[in-house]
């Protein structure tokens, strides 16, 4: 049996120990009160969380300590860069956990940090009450918060609450009888003094300094609208300009959108440009596909000539922003074999052993009209640097919202310096990530800067997919760093089930995307019902990605009506922006989906019916949530048709209902509780 | 409109360049290849994940790259302090998720971390024989390939693999046809030899190197018994001795334990002795609760003197260790008000504003026959080294398994800190946390250095309980660094359950602590389903803990021949061991948990049927998890009954089974699919 050197007194005279050992022991000793799992904490610190400015951002960790002693905590925050921390409490939600909300007014990186203590007047207080409720003697407790108040008001010496606490000390030493001192200790006055002033024993820190990036308002909630400008002309035999686009204005302006999208404007190359649907000749007045980027008239820092001047573009962005739209631009890094770069910069292209330079490809599938950068090799920095001032030179110009093109074929690492690199010197810009690829690769993306991200919504169609989808995307870590737009098409989408679905399938898709997402987006032809496919294909025949298009967007059977509707409620409702506050309920029936939305500090609380089955009626049960107001199951409450306006009353927790594809395919309610502003 | 000074020309002067931001760039752009979500990181790196020596230990992470190259992964490992690490390649799973075997063969800290790089020769592979079998000319990629061997055999000169590479290149070069060339290429010799020395381009590592515990097979696996050793002489008017409990040894390891483990062995206190029943007045020869530690004939760091003499207790050691029990000491931090520190060490207490000592409360709840130590103020270090030299001390004495008393109500800082000192020292040391709180007191427990945890087990009785519970401890992250210890019951625990269940469940409680989890326990009294309680409590009538008792194992309706077949099968199947192999299955009834589990390495696959309810039989269907063996739903599958040993056929998927709880409340298959080991 091996034996240690250990006496049967088993103390080791202290100054043996070795000074690594102490010094780790000190260390450790520090964060007695546990601070862990906070929610904004992504990959261990590794990432910054997101957040909106002026909007309410609720920080929660778990937080507790040894034995039963009462603890308390707090965030610490600042913007990055300033001295002052700021303060705000946290308070005890449920199982060990800690909510604390802040509210940030900047733009731009922030960090903050929590901190927990033990909190020994208010175990006092605690176990005190509880010796007085059972008639236990409490003459030495007493002593003992006599105690805990002078040395609280000893070390609040020269602090702001130091007089508070010497009055209470003053009081104290006033009196004799234990009876007396109670009631000054247990009186409100010192239970607030000794909270805000009180020794904080065991101030405990947690580990990590985190970093919150705080965006604008429409990093979070937008509604976007895409369009091609060189199919704004109304004519088929004329280039569309920004002027024509500028003429548009007030259509999109009249549909309630936020932001107008344009795939790329600069120049297209000539080299194996494609022709209409995707054919790969293309005749001398093919305009081929904008994302084919470079010509001899410059590449991604220029204008395509037939859209207009850098001047008319000036005039596009003025006006937009006048009507209260935002201009974003697409980012998309590819080049055509035409594009200046390619002489200007052969390292950072790959060359085949022939020398000609290598096309994209997917083998054996080849593009032969688009050429990729890599990132590597000689291409650091100056490919890097190149890119990072594509995007600055356009912030000259005016554009704050970039939606990038493919980001999942492109470094992380890329990504992640440029957008940090761009944020820090211009926090308003917004960068939406269009990547349709796998989900661990979308949410890395989100996770390195991307402010918004297109989904799956697209291919999210029944009720059991949307809850799943949506209850991910709402509950899950990834709320913290990833902000869904869900378009309902793309110029690269065409959904299969808008193929087949007719008229009352768009109404369901719009309302669907416009109410459970915070940003959602429309591509133009939606609201026409446009949907002819190249056969079996997700793809638009005759799509606009490779020939001028006319619109007639006020024929008959358009949903302007609904998308002005939902764009309206959008901005009225303040549950419409409260996105992960989704709640789904039940419906019993798998064609309607039915949730809601609430908004706390407004109390407006709107609920959704919508009808996924484009074909047929439903009448179904539901349920009202009024176990959400603290209702029983037979009260009544107050019920706001948010489509007509109108009020009347549900009684009871069951209700019924018809939704008709034909008449229209969804309800919106508002809820007003008993005692709610109306 | 606010204008940068970027020109048309995009593109700024290198040189402009900040330091700072090029390095950061740099820095970044090292990790092109994503690793993250790795399976054994602990709050970001913040503690160690937990593995068991001489089993494989499967290591996760998501991994995946920009874009579609072909990536690869390996494991990187070795015993903190060595200098050589070794390598364990990874597996793509699905779903970007990688996964690698080590296998550690010596206990202690150890470290690892994960690399990834772009295998830019698997990438040129796959798309060269997709862009073949498309009947495309390859010519100038044979010649890329031919480039790719070429650079890995340069980059190879001096290694192991310069010769292999020098080998094909030499043959590359004696053939000038591409078809030629391309063979080479192609042929698995040429693959093998560029996976394994091939180039790792965008050579990428896990952001933080991580460490993981090795700890013995008892840690993982391990039947314990309780006993006290002052009840061990079989005659109430004789006060127990070791010299009993190594009588007692044969019985111990014919049931088939492990650990052999006692409540606390040191001079129990006279002030406020507890007597029968937990009453606050003991008579004369009332022998008090053990855990009133210290009296005049010392602390810790003293046996009781009733129970014998150091040599004693060494004989028990080496009987036990002779019969292959460890035995296990309780570790129980509180002191008797008689405790030799109380005096030598009165800043390691509480005192009252009167000079008494502070007792342990629980306001209104005193119990003033135990006061704790404080770990603070003055404590610091003292205590903290006192504490831990006990533990030294014990071991010392041959003891390497410590049931540790309410660790909860001590300092995480405190634990994590000693047990690091112990285990760095001797890593074949148990720390069992009997921590019976709040689930993230118990978790944090476990990831500050607990061995194992006991449970809620005691507490969990119905189906969904159970299946609920083993699912979070099997699947959540707590798999990495908790390990549940299932007890069915303990001196402090005479479960609610139990009390009217009869022997049926015990034999139950019994079969599914002994399936479900690695280690279990039980305390001496169950396996003669002693359940007489404090009326309306779940403590034991005339416990133990206050009053020796005699006991007979052997009277009527023992179920030692259910402890010895459940403790027997844990022995012999290696299916037992593999804890986080569970799976529950589908049996159409709620009284009857159907589970499995099984071994990769042997096969082994073993399935059990337990019956909830102790008063009814029940008769049920379920389902043989034929699909597990990749079988259709119609096929036979051999099947021995591990009670009785007999063989069979099952054919299809359905089965009826019944249970009857005064036969035999479970059955227990081992599943021998065709083509297994017999």
């Amino acid at each position: 049996m091996a034996r240690i050197s250990a006496s049967k007194k088993s103390r080791l005279p202290i100054t043996d120990v070795p000074d690594a050992a102490d010094a780790a022991l000190r260390e450790l000793a520090q964060t007695r009160v546990v601070i862990e799992n906070v929610s904004h904490e992504i990959d261990g610190g590794r990432f910054p969380a997101k957040a909106v400015v002026g909007e309410d951002c609720v920080i929660e960790a778990d937080i507790f300590s040894d034995g039963h002693d009462v603890i308390n905590a707090a965030i610490e925050w600042r913007c990055r860069g300033d001295e002052m921390w700021h303060t705000a409490p946290m308070r005890f939600v449920d199982n060990d956990r800690w909510a604390g909300t802040v509210r940030f007014e900047r733009l731009g990186s922030h960090e903050f940090t929590i901190i927990a203590w033990r909190d020994l007047f208010a175990t006092w207080l605690r176990d005190t009450e509880k010796k007085i409720n059972a008639g236990q003697d409490v003459s030495l407790e007493t002593i003992e918060g006599d105690h805990l108040v002078e040395a609280a008001a000893e070390q609040a010496a020269g602090s702001e609450h130091e007089p508070a606490l010497q009055a209470i000390v003053k009081s104290l030493n006033s009196v004799s009888e234990t009876t007396h001192k109670l009631t000054i200790l247990l009186a409100p006055e010192t239970r607030r003094c000794m909270r805000k002033a009180g020794p904080r024993t065991n101030l405990s820190r947690c580990m990590r300094t985190l970093e919150i990036w705080v965006e604008p308002q429409i990093a979070g909630f937008g509604a976007w609208y895409e369009l091609m400008p060189r199919s704004q002309s109304g004519d088929m035999s004329r280039h569309g300009t920004f002027d024509d686009v500028i003429a548009r204005l007030p259509y999109v302006k009249n549909l309630g959108f936020d932001v107008l999208y344009f795939p790329p404007i600069h120049p297209i190359g000539r080299t194996n440009r494609k022709g209409p649907n995707n054919s790969l000749t293309a005749g001398p007045n093919d305009p081929g596909s904008p994302y084919a980027i470079g010509s001899e008239d410059g590449g991604h820092d220029a204008i395509h000539p037939e859209l207009g001047t850098f001047e008319d573009f000036h005039r596009l962005v003025e006006a937009a922003r006048a009507e209260g739209i935002l201009i974003a631009l697409d980012f998309a890094i590819q080049c055509s074999p035409d594009h200046p770069w390619i002489k200007e910069h052969p390292e950072w292209f790959d060359w085949r052993p022939d020398g000609t330079i290598k096309f994209a490809e997917n083998p054996p599938k080849k593009y032969e009209d688009i050429v990729n950068v890599h990132f590597y090799r000689e291409a650091i920095p100056g490919l890097w640097y190149a890119l990072r001032d594509i995007v600055l030179f356009w912030i000259g110009h005016g554009v704050t919202i970039f939606r990038v093109d493919n980001p999942h074929t492109k470094p992380f690492p890329f990504w992640e310096w440029m957008i940090r690199e761009v944020k820090t010197q211009h926090p308003e810009v917004v960068f939406l990530s269009e990547a349709f690829t796998r989900p661990k690769v979308m949410k890395r993306l989100a996770k390195v800067g991307f402010t918004q991200s297109y989904t799956y919504y697209t291919w999210r169609n029944t009720k059991q997919e949307l809850t799943e989808y949506l209850t991910e995307l709402t509950t899950e870590e990834c709320r913290y760093y990833m902000r869904p737009n869900f378009f309902v098409n793309t110029p690269d989408i065409n959904p299969y089930f808008l193929q087949t679905s007719g008229r009352p399938g768009f109404r369901t898709r719009l309302v669907l995307a416009a109410t459970l997402s915070g940003s959602y987006g429309i591509y133009n032809g939606y609201e026409i019902c446009e949907a002819a496919p190249v056969p079996g294909k997700e793809e638009y025949l005759d799509s606009e990605k490779y020939q001028l298009r006319v619109w007639d967007m006020d024929q008959q059977g358009n949903i302007q009506d609904d998308i002005r509707l939902v764009n309206r409620l959008r901005r009225e409702q303040p549950a419409m922006k409260a996105f992960t506050s989704l709640r789904f309920y039940n419906a019993w029936n798998d064609q309607v989906l039915y949730y809601a939305k609430n908004d706390k500090a407004s109390g407006d609380f709107v609920l959704f019916h919508v009808l996924l089955d484009p074909q047929n009626s439903q009448e179904f049960d539901f349920e009202i949530p009024l176990w959400e107001f603290g209702l029983p199951d037979d009260a009544s409450i107050e019920v706001q048709d948010l489509i007509h306006g109108n009020h009347f009353t549900w009684h009871g927790k069951s209700q019924r209902l018809n939704l008709d594809p034909n008449q229209r395919p969804y309800a919106i309610w508002r809820l007003i509780p008993p005692g709610a502003h109306r």
